[in-house]
C-alpha cells in the first residue's frame, strides 16, 4: 500500500463536494491503490452539515480512506496537504455587483493563499473551481509568494468535457475517439471553445465535418452558456459534471494525461501572445505530475479574435481586484526559482527574467 | 471492449441517483472495462429535471456511456436491461399511515414487476433501494412470475456498510480489516446488525473486543437509526452513502465479493428458522454472479430473539399488502425451474417443492 496523500476540500458541505467526495473516497481521483486523509474545509456556519457528510463518508466503510479531519478555517484546513480542490467561494446574491463580487471572493481566496503558503505540502497542486474561478485563482497564487504560480489551476475542465461530450454525441463516436479539443481564456461566458485542431479516431479533422455555421452559431454559445441550460432543465446547477470535471483535472495532473490535449487554466507565459500573469485555460499535456502547454497550435483569425476577448474580461477582472493583490517582491522570484528546480520534466525554456509567470511546468 | 450492459434506474432524477449514476458511469459498479446503455426512468412530472441529470452526464464526456434513455414508464425503460436498480418510491407524506405508504409503493413495484417480467433480461438482476424495501421487493418479485425470486434483492447493504464503518472507527481499524459482519432482517429500525461472527484482520473476534453494554445499547440502536442521525446533522436524507451501498451490492453480486460476508435482503427459504417468502437479509457471499447464504453462523438466545422481531414486522407487512399480490401459480414455479436451470455454481440442495422459494442460488 502507498503512503496516504492529504487533500483538502473547501466548500465540503456544498453541492459540487457532496459528489466529489465520495468519488475521491472511491479511488476515482488518485487510483484504487492510493490511501487518502481528507480535510474538509468551510464556514463555521456549515460545520454540521459538513459532520453529517463525514459521517455519511465513514458509512460507506472505504477502504482508502486513512482519515477524515474537518476544519472551519483554512490554515488548520491546509496542514500538509498534497492536494487542495477549492470548491468553497462566496455566491452572487441578489443586486450584487460583478466587482462586489470579486472582492467578496478575494477575500476568501487571499486568506487561502496565505494558508496554502504557510502550511500546505511544499509540492501542493492547487485547483480552483470556485467562480470567478480563474481571478480566485490568481489571488490565491499571489498569496503564496513561497509556492510557484504553475502550482495552481483554474478549472475550464468542466467546458473541454462539456465540447467533448456534446461533440461526441453529434458526430456519434465515443467522446473519448475525440482528441485536441481546446477551451481557450476564462471560465466564463468569453470562453473560446476550439475545435480546429480537433480529430476524431486520431486522424480525421472535426471542423471539416461540422457546418461552420453550427460551430460557430449553435455550439459556441451552448458550450458557453451550458451551466445556465443544465440550471434550465435541472433546477440546479452544475454539481456532479463539475465534481467530475474536477476529479479529472486532478487524475491527469497527478498521473499523465496519456498523451492527450486537456484545457487547464494557469498562469499565464505569454504563449500564443496572451498576456502574462492572468490565469488563462491553456491546451496542455500532463505527464510526471507536470502539465505543459502545447505550443504549436494553429489558430486562425477567428480564434484569434476570440482569444482576446476572453483575455481582456479576464484583465479587467485583474485590473478590479489589482489594489488587493500583494505586491510581486524580488524574494519571492528567487523562492520560485528554487523551490521549483529540478522538479520539471519538460524542456520549457523559462524566461529568467518573469520567472514569477513561468508558466508551462512543474506540478 | 466488452459489449455494454443495459442498466435501468428509477428515480433516476432523485438524490440517490444524483450520486449514483455518475459513479456508475465512472466504472465503479461494473468496472472500468464495462460499456454501460443507461436507462432512467422516472415519473412524468420528473421528466424535465431527468433531462437536466443526463445533460450532465453527457457533460462529463464519459467513455463507458454507450447510451442514455429517458423513460416516463417501466415497459419502456426496462427493456432488455441486465441490471435494474429500483431507487424511486413514494415517500411517506404527512398523516400517512404506514399502511397507506406499503399500498401506495405496492401499486409502484406491483406495475415494475410486471414490467420486468415481461420486457427485462431473463438474467436481470433487480436491486430494490426505495423504501420499505424489502416488502417493495416481495411485491416486485410476486408480479415477475417468470423471473425467479432470487433475482431480486431489497438493499441492506447500507446497513452492513455503516456497521462495518463505525466499528472500524472504534476499534481503529480499517474497516477493510473486519469480516463477518451481519445485519438480519428488515431494512428498518428492526434490523439486527449482529457483531458475534465478526472479526478482524482475519482472526480475532470482534465481540471480544466491544464491551457489551456498547454493543446493545450504543452501536445497535445507533446502526438502526442512522438515518435519523445523519437527517439530524446533515439536514438532508443519507443519499450519496445510500448509492455506494448499491454499487457495493450490485458489483460484489455480479462480480463477487471475494470471499467475504455481505448482508443481502433476500428471498427467506428457510435457513435459520426465518419464514420462507419474505425478503430478509441474510448473510452471503457472492462469486460467479450467483449469491450463497452462509448457513453455519452461530445466533445466540440474544440473536434469535432479535431475529424474531424483524421477522416478524415483515410478516406483518406481508399480511398488509397480502391482498394486493397475484397468487403464485405452479405454471409461474414451472417456469422458474427452466429459466434458471445450470445457471447456479452452488450445491444448494433445492427442495423442487418450494422452487418458488428456492433461495440461496442463481443470479
Ligand atoms: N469552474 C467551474 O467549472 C465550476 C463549475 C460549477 C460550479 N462552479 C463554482 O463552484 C462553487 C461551488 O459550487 P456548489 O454548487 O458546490 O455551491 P454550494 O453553494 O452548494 O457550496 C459551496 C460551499 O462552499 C462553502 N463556503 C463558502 N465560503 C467558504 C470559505 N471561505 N471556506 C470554505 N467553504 C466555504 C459554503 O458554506 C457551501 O457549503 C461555486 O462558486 C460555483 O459557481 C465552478
Ligand atoms: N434501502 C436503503 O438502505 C435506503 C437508504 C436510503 C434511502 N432509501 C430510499 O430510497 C428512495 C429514494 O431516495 P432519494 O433520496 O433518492 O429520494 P428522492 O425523493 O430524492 O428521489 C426519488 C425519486 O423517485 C422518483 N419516483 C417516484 N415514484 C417513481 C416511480 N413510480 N417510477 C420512477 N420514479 C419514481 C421521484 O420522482 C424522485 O425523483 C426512498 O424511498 C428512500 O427512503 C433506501
Amino acid at each position: 500500500m502507498k503512503q496516504p496523500v492529504r487533500i483538502a476540500v473547501t466548500g465540503a458541505a456544498g453541492n459540487i463536494s457532496y459528489s466529489l467526495l465520495f468519488k475521491i473516497a472511491a479511488g476515482e481521483m488518485l487510483g484504487a491503490d492510493q490511501p487518502v486523509i481528507l480535510q474538509l474545509v468551510e464556514i463555521p456556519q456549515a460545520m454540521d452539515k459538513l459532520r453529517g457528510v463525514a459521517m455519511e463518508l465513514e458509512d460507506c466503510s472505504f477502504p482508502l480512506i486513512h482519515g477524515i479531519t474537518l476544519h472551519d478555517n483554512p490554515f488548520d484546513g491546509f496542514k500538509g496537504v498534497h492536494y487542495a480542490m477549492l470548491v468553497g467561494a462566496r455566491p452572487r446574491s441578489k443586486g450584487m455587483e460583478r466587482a462586489d463580487l470579486l472582492e467578496a471572493n478575494a477575500a476568501i481566496f487571499s486568506e487561502q493563499g496565505k494558508a496554502l503558503n504557510e502550511v500546505a505540502n511544499r509540492d501542493v497542486k492547487a485547483l480552483v473551481i470556485g467562480n470567478p474561478a480563474n481571478t480566485n485563482c490568481l489571488i490565491l497564487s499571489r498569496n503564496a509568494p513561497d509556492l510557484n504560480p504553475s502550482q495552481f489551476c483554474a478549472m475550464t475542465r468542466l467546458d473541454h468535457n462539456r465540447s467533448q461530450g456534446i461533440l461526441g454525441n453529434k458526430l456519434g463516436v465515443n467522446p473519448s475517439d475525440i482528441d485536441g479539443v481546446v477551451v481557450w481564456g476564462n471560465h466564463s461566458p468569453t470562453m473560446y471553445p476550439d475545435l480546429h485542431n480537433a480529430t476524431v479516431l486520431g486522424g480525421e479533422s472535426v471542423i471539416d465535418q461540422v457546418d461552420e455555421d453550427w460551430y460557430k452559431t449553435e455550439f459556441t454559445p451552448r458550450i458557453q452558456k451550458r451551466g445556465a441550460e443544465i440550471i434550465e432543465w435541472r433546477g440546479l446547477s452544475s454539481a456532479a459534471s463539475a465534481a467530475q470535471a474536477g476529479l479529472d483535472h486532478m487524475r491527469d495532473w497527478a498521473l499523465g494525461s496519456e498523451g492527450k490535449i486537456v484545457s487547464m487554466g494557469i498562469i499565464s507565459d505569454g504563449s500564443y501572445g496572451v498576456a502574462k500573469g492572468i490565469y488563462y485555460s491553456f491546451p496542455c499535456i500532463c505527464e510526471f505530475g507536470s502539465y505543459q502547454i502545447i505550443k504549436d497550435l494553429e489558430v486562425n483569425e477567428y480564434g484569434q479574435a476570440m482569444m482576446k476577448k476572453t483575455e481582456q474580461e479576464l484583465l479587467e477582472e485583474k485590473a478590479a481586484v489589482d489594489h488587493l493583490l500583494p505586491a510581486e517582491t524580488a524574494e519571492s522570484r528567487e523562492n520560485l526559482k528554487t523551490s521549483t528546480d529540478g522538479q520539471t520534466q519538460f524542456d520549457n525554456g523559462i524566461d529568467a527574467a518573469s520567472a514569477y509567470y513561468k508558466a508551462d511546468r512543474i506540478c
